[in-house]
């Protein structure tokens, strides 16, 4: 267990009871999440999209086509941040002022290294479906040299790295404290809802299984 | 209906048949959003936090804490862009490659401007409550002075703003086709669950059915 509370870029300002620099929970909630939202900066102007994402060790992963411009950018040496949410509920205090939202997030910033070697391009991709789809790959065909020459992959050490939770009901003075308006958490849950074979599908395919299997990613 | 497709800025460049540029098709997305991840360079980097969003009118609003630095930074004029992504599904083919997300995703650029008028300042809060939980504002208080004081309302004008939507089964070269292999489609949703009230609400404080009659946000 490593820590990062030393770095002073990815200390938390705001609310900083509710950061964690420890290594076991923003492990927790990156392996929780399909998809990080990744900045980069475009001609001056920051530029956020949606990436799926796999922790492997102590990178993050994330892959994209070589035509997509901003992972391309990311392999001249510009600075990334990547950042996953996970919204886990509505938190409905008596006033706006204290309502809030329960969430697990995580802060990644650094430089990303883009991956060439091709057996370690096969082993990144590789883990990727074993993360976001355990027992996946057995079933389906590997990657092509083709696709591999198409599929940029990239990493971003875990070094600037925090955490951000929130838990709990509201937290309100206690003037506030009015009974007869309700108060307390909506829980929020990234549902899975149950697979839809496509047309190709035989009746007879096994359904994957493996899904109902795996953590649930909140 | 205005169209945004003239802006380069957020032209989309990696599967355009999955671009949109269409006012009614943005505003959807946006307001099926709880949350929109926010970019700003920050000494030269870029940081992306999550922060609650609404729609009001042609502009996205976003509020913090004066204390929180990316919307300070926003203030003194840096550029900005805010994403929202809904997950709606894994999409399984029969290849790594192949494999795919079903999503929703909106990504605004632009400048924010912070707004200072008391008035408009509290009808944007008010807006943004009304949005998450239509029919809450009239259970709870108002906003005070110094809570006012101490929060930032920025907002971001719709101009630069592209929607990017996938929808549908995998999309798979013939001879992959492979019918023994399931392929298709796991929804994804953002599930409500039950309503949690905390200590101090009483036992006949009606609970917030409101929010089981607004729209799934997904």
């Amino acid at each position: 267990m490593t820590s990062n509370a030393s770095t002073p870029k990815t200390r938390v300002r705001r609310h900083p009871e509710r950061a964690s620099y420890d290594t076991a929970v923003v492990h927790a909630i990156l392996d929780a999440a399909y998809v990080a939202h990744v900045g980069v900066i475009v001609d001056g102007s920051p530029v956020v999209l949606p990436y799926a994402c796999a922790r492997v060790g102590d990178e993050l992963v994330l892959h994209g086509s070589t035509k997509a411009g901003i992972l391309s950018a990311v392999a001249t040496g510009t600075p990334i941040c990547a950042t996953v949410t996970h919204l886990d509920g509505l938190v409905l205090a008596r006033s706006a002022f204290e309502s809030s939202m329960n969430y697990r997030s995580v802060v990644v910033q650094g430089f990303a290294r883009v991956v060439v070697d091709r057996d370690e391009k096969v082993r990144l991709l590789d883990a990727f479906v074993d993360r976001v789809l355990p027992g996946r790959r057995a079933q389906i065909r590997g990657m092509t040299d083709v696709e591999l020459q198409v599929t940029q992959v990239v990493a971003v050490h875990l070094d600037a790295v925090s955490a951000k939770v929130r838990t709990g009901p509201p937290k309100e003075p206690k003037e506030d404290h009015q009974p007869d308006v309700w108060g307390g958490v909506i829980p929020l849950t990234l549902a899975h809802g149950n697979p839809e074979p496509d047309d190709i599908t035989a009746n007879d395919a096994p359904a994957p299984h493996f899904v109902e299997h795996r953590p649930a990613p909140h």
